[in-house]
């Protein structure tokens, strides 16, 4: 598989570090090794710019795997996420884990499931009209990103799916459509809105057809028309009820309000806590 | 100034770019630009490590100048701190600023206020025998790297200062010693046990006396002893409640308590919180 990619792969140094012999206490961690490699896509035609967080390897156990986070809209939110699994691993309090954070040059087309060019407030606007690219972004997903990761990394086989926004409606739609590719989501104000609310009743007609979805999903919504009566966040906590009335057997979910958060602020506390409730039970393993 | 300084500076590529004119969205901002600065330091009679982050200057106004947040135990925190401010400027949510994370080789020493040997439990410990070191500390900061960073960098006069745990008790033994030196403190879980209370003697004495006192003070516990009698938490309580009953004219004050976290997740939510209470009123410049 990696010899079909002719990847440039700059290594990043992000290189605080080189003190840790002298320091007396705690070891100097923040040895971040991060890389921007880019995949030239068949599935999509185009090439495509990814960024990676590699966990530093335990040199006991040089075989040891991580889960992934697969991360959209990476030049957004790829440095806080590297950032938090850092620190949050060192300290054990969750696992090392990779972080792949995905770059879409059309946002609009990756990140939406339909084709439509109906915004926000039900006017027609042209900046949708290359929409309704999910099913194809998904493909290059599972057929040349995931198998790229675990042939050229230390990849487990446990991954997470995370978006915002268009991002948040695009995890969900994969949760639905391949619920073989990821173990769990991140949905964090999702759009559901789009498209006549068509993530929403796709839920619908979903959940009454599912025996079970071992999965875990994480949602949360910001201050986005919080107190209006048929809004952005009336939306999300439809698919809230949805999910707490046909909970699929091993579904474990959680939805999550920050009234004290905007859409583009509510990322910074919402990838904390999603992380943490993923993790919830994990325990770090017992030392030698 | 600078040339009494040898510095050696690695610059550190955090190069998540270059497809800045493909974007069709949003611009892809995660280009952070960390250096590692070793400053040798006629103070402290040793050489200090200094990790920056320097936000992007803006073509149109070259000679602007960001306000500094000068963070304790920054081989830590520097990661998060530089990703936070990154995002949220670039949202205006917060303004651009710089970040000089200073690294401890003795931590113990350069973070406490006083000389003791005990620890939280009352017993001796003779790890804390070179402890006692924030007033030598102080001039470091105050004579050399302050001076360095701003005749090096856009630096404004605007500065902050910030730590966690013992960092805590730094910044708050600074705001009552030197309130001079900085505009706004950040206390995370500040270790008031140390030294039978020191810092809240310190409080108790010094805001009877105060006429005035322009600052800003953010402090926030986890859940370390939430429910014990006479434990971390209620020494921070202690302290809130001596500010609250006297606060000086001018200080700006927040208190805030993090059940659900641990004394080593703490940072995440508060340094969040504490970067949105300083700039609470903060408006980004109007666009020409």
């Amino acid at each position: 598989m990696s010899n079909s990619f002719n990847h440039t792969k700059y290594l990043i140094l992000f290189l605080l570090l080189s003190l840790q012999s002298k320091a007396q206490n705690a070891a100097l961690f923040n040895h971040i090794s991060n890389e921007v490699i880019t995949i030239p896509s068949k599935v999509l035609n185009e090439e495509r710019q990814i960024y990676i967080y590699v966990p530093k390897q335990d040199s006991a156990n040089p075989n040891k795997t991580f889960p992934v986070l697969y991360l959209l809209d990476g030049e957004n939110h790829f440095h806080i996420l590297s950032a938090y699994i850092d620190y949050l691993s060192h300290y054990e309090i969750i696992p090392p884990m990779m972080v792949v954070g995905i770059i879409s040059k059309d946002r609009r087309k990756d990140l939406t499931p339909t084709n439509s060019t109906i915004d926000y407030f039900g006017k027609v606007d042209s900046i949708y009209k290359t929409s309704g690219g999910n099913e194809h972004f998904f493909q290059f997903i599972k057929a040349e990103l995931i198998p790229y990761i675990e042939t050229n990394y230390k990849a487990g086989s446990y991954k997470i799916f995370a978006g915002h926004s268009f991002g948040g409606i695009t995890t969900i739609n994969c949760m639905f459509t391949h619920p073989d590719m990821f173990n769990a989501y991140i949905a964090i104000s999702p759009s559901l809105w789009w498209d006549n609310k068509y993530i929403l009743k796709l839920a619908e007609s979903k959940l009454t057809k599912l025996a079970d979805l071992n999965k875990t999903i994480f949602y949360s919504t910001a201050n986005e028309g919080i107190n209006e009566p048929d809004s952005f966040h009336t939306d999300v906590l439809k698919f809230d009820s949805l999910i707490a009335n046909r909970t699929p057997k091993g579904l474990l979910y959680k939805y999550k309000c920050y009234p004290e958060e905007s859409h583009m602020s509510e990322p910074i506390v919402a990838y904390y806590e999603a992380l943490r409730f993923i993790y919830q039970d994990w325990k770090p393993p017992l030392k030698k």
